[in-house]
C-alpha cells in the first residue's frame, strides 16, 4: 500500500493511496489515533471514488462517527486504465438495451464478470487498511448503491469481515441468488420510480436477504434521486450495527 | 378540557384528562414552558391509550425532543363505555373473517365507519391542547398504526395543522383512496410478513400518497413485531419536518 497525497480539510484527513493497481481513497478524522469502524464504499457504474455523493457521504460518516471510509476506483472507472474487454461489453450493452433488450439482466451479467476481479481487490484493501494504526481492525461496514451494489453484494456475501451493509438501486435475479447468502444486516434502497430497475426485481431481491435484520426503505423519484436524509438514516443505520 | 390527575417520572409529566366524553392523556417534558411539537397517537385495535407501545414511544418522544404527546381511548376501546353497534359489528367481523371473508376489506369497512366520529374527536382534542401553555399551536404531527392508521390517515388528510405523519400496518383499496388525498411528508411502515394485511395492498397504499416526501420502511416479520428501532426512526422523522 504506497500512500501518494494527504490532505486534511474541516477535520477530515484524505489520503490517496495504491494498492498493487488499485487506485483508492481514505479519509479518516484528522489527528485519529486508534481503532475504529471502517466503511468500504462503491461508486456506481460511470462514477469514480472520489465522485461527489460518495465524497460527501464519506466526509459526513468521518466528521459525525468518527469512522474511516475506504473507497476505490472499480476497474474501468475513475483512474484504471481502460480495459478493452470491459469497455467492449458496456457499449454492446448500450446498444442491446437501445434495442430493447432486458436492461436488468445486461447489468448482472457485466456485474457479474467484474464482481469475480473485485471481490478479491476489496478484499486486499480492507487487509491493507486495517493494517494502519489509525483504522485498525474494528468492525467493518459496505455502502454500494446501483453499481456499488451489484459488485458489492457479491463481496458481502463473500466477506465474514464485513457486519452489516447498505445497498440498493439494483435489481435481478442474480443479486436475488447473491442476496440469498447475505445474512448481516442490511439496508436495503429502493428508488420507487427507478427507470432502470423493475420495481418488482428490487422487492425481490429485498425478499431474498437471509438476514434476520433486513429494512427495506423505498423513496419516489428516478434512479439519482435518493434523498439526502437517507445518508443520514445510513449513518445511524452503521452507528448501531458498528459503534 | 378536565384534567383528572397528574404525575412526574424521569422527566415526563402526565396529565389525564376527559374532553367530553373523550378519555385522554398528555405527556410533556416535566416544568415544559412555552409552545413545542405535539404529536398525536393514535393506538391499535383493542389497545388503548396507554398500551404499553404508545406509553414507551410517548415518552421517548417527550425525553429526546421536548414534544408534547397526546393519546386517546378510541370509541370502544380503554375506559370508554361500550358501543353496543360496535361491538356488534366487531363480533360480526370476527365471524366474517373466521368463515374466510376478507379481513382488509371487513376492518376497512369498521374503521370508515368510526372516523367518521372519530375525525371530530382528534380535531377537538387537538384545538383544547393547543390552547394549553406549555404546549401551544406549535408543529403537529400524528403516528398511528394499524387500527391508528386506519382511524388517524382520515384524520390527517382532513386536518391542514397535521404538518407530518407516520402511518402503516394496514392496508385496503378505502385506505389507499385517503392516503390519495394526503399531501404532507408521510413514513408509512409496513411488515413484510403481516399476517393481517397483505403485502400487495400496503404498497399500493404507499403507492397512492399524494405526498412529495414519503418513505416506505418495510421489515420482516408479523403484525406485531415492528421493531424497536422504527420508533427512533420516526421521532427523528418528526424532528426533522416539525422542529
Amino acid at each position: 500500500m504506497r500512500f501518494t497525497s494527504q490532505t486534511s480539510s474541516d477535520g477530515v484527513t484524505e489520503q490517496l493511496f495504491t494498492l498493487g493497481e488499485i487506485p483508492g481513497v481514505l479519509w479518516t478524522p484528522e489527528d485519529a489515533l486508534g481503532t475504529r469502524p471502517l466503511i468500504l464504499m462503491g461508486h456506481g457504474g460511470g462514477q469514480h471514488k472520489k465522485a461527489p455523493g460518495i465524497l460527501a457521504r464519506a466526509r459526513l460518516f468521518v466528521a459525525e462517527a468518527g469512522f474511516a471510509v475506504a473507497a476505490i476506483d472499480a476497474p474501468n472507472h475513475g483512474e484504471r486504465p481502460k480495459d478493452e474487454e470491459l469497455d467492449r461489453l458496456a457499449t454492446e450493452n448500450r446498444a442491446r438495451m437501445a434495442a430493447g433488450e432486458d436492461t436488468a439482466a445486461l447489468v448482472a451479467g457485466l456485474h457479474a464478470l467484474v464482481a469475480g476481479q473485485t471481490v478479491a481487490e476489496w478484499q486486499a484493501v480492507l487487509t491493507a487498511v486495517q493494517r494502519l494504526d489509525h483504522v485498525g481492525d474494528g468492525p467493518v461496514g459496505y455502502w454500494g448503491m446501483s453499481m456499488g451494489c451489484g459488485l458489492g453484494a457479491p463481496f458481502v456475501a463473500a466477506e465474514p469481515r464485513v457486519r452489516a451493509a447498505v445497498l440498493g438501486l439494483q435489481g435481478s435475479p442474480e443479486l436475488a441468488e447473491t442476496a440469498a447468502r447475505i445474512t448481516v444486516p442490511v439496508r436495503f434502497l429502493v428508488q420507487w420510480d427507478d427507470e432502470r430497475v423493475p420495481r418488482a426485481q428490487s422487492l425481490a431481491v429485498f425478499d431474498a436477504f437471509a438476514s434476520a435484520e433486513k429494512t427495506l426503505h423505498a423513496n419516489p423519484g428516478k434512479h439519482g434521486d435518493l434523498p439526502r436524509f437517507e445518508t443520514d438514516s445510513s449513518l445511524r443505520f452503521f452507528a448501531r450495527h458498528l459503534s
